[in-house]
Formats: C-alpha cells, sequence, structure tokens
C-alpha cells in the first residue's frame, strides 16, 4: 500500500529547489504525493501546522514533517 | 543515468529519523545513495561543507544541500 506525502510551499526560491528534488526522486512507487501551495491554499496552514510544520518547504511523509531548508516561517502564511 | 547523492548524518534521533524517509521512500531507480556517518567519517566533514552542508541531517542531490531538520551543526562535527 502505498504512503501518502504532501509537500507544502509558498512559491518561495528555496521552496521551488526542494520541490524540484521531491518531485524528481521521490518514489512514486510507494508515495502518493500532493503538492500545497500554501500562499493559494491559505485554508490548510492549521493542517500544515497541526502536521508539525514550522516552515516551508516542508514534506509531510509517514506521520513525520521534515523541513527542507528554510524558505519561510509558515506564520507568515496564516 | 544515475544521480548520485549523499546523506550526511551523525547518528542523532532526529538524523535517523530522516535516514529512515530518505531510504525508504527515494527512487533507487534514479538515484544512487551513499550515506555517510560524519561521526565515523570526520575525514570527509570537508568534502560535506564544500557541498554547502550547515548541518545534519542533510542530503545533497543534483548539487543542492537539503537539510532535513535540524540534528546538529557540522562545526561539532569538525
Amino acid at each position: 500500500m502505498k504512503t501518502s506525502a504532501k509537500f507544502y510551499h509558498a512559491g518561495c526560491p528555496v521552496c521551488l529547489a526542494a520541490e524540484s528534488a521531491v518531485v524528481n526522486y521521490l518514489d512514486r512507487s510507494k508515495v502518493d504525493l500532493e503538492i500545497v501551495h500554501l500562499g493559494d491554499a491559505k485554508g490548510r496552514v492549521a493542517e500544515a501546522e497541526k502536521a508539525g510544520v514550522k516552515s516551508v518547504p516542508a514534506l509531510v511523509i509517514d506521520g513525520q514533517a521534515l523541513h527542507l531548508n528554510f524558505g519561510a516561517d509558515i506564520a507568515v502564511l496564516r
């Protein structure tokens, strides 16, 4: 069974660089990936925070929030 | 052609959690992954720093250093 993962970002340059690695190299045979732009989907900031996301870009996978470098604090996206 | 990637860590709890995600979900059909424990391989700290690694755990892929959460500053590993 595939695991589901969410990549949260805000369109920042650091976000785009990280997104490229995630999109290119995550094993899609094991992972269903959803990409969420929190600048466009402000209604989902709370969901990201609940998953442990403190900043973007971040990948939530297997219940773990992995912050990939630092683009922006999630507080500025609320 | 596969790209090569290096996952640098230092055995810290944050490192192990990130390593689990990297090992489980990186697409090995596209990536040759090497895992480097900088506590055991101090001679490779300079190589990691040259690749842009500021802290561990970090994944260097396509010439990009992706810091995955924060376990330890690379300075303490020199």
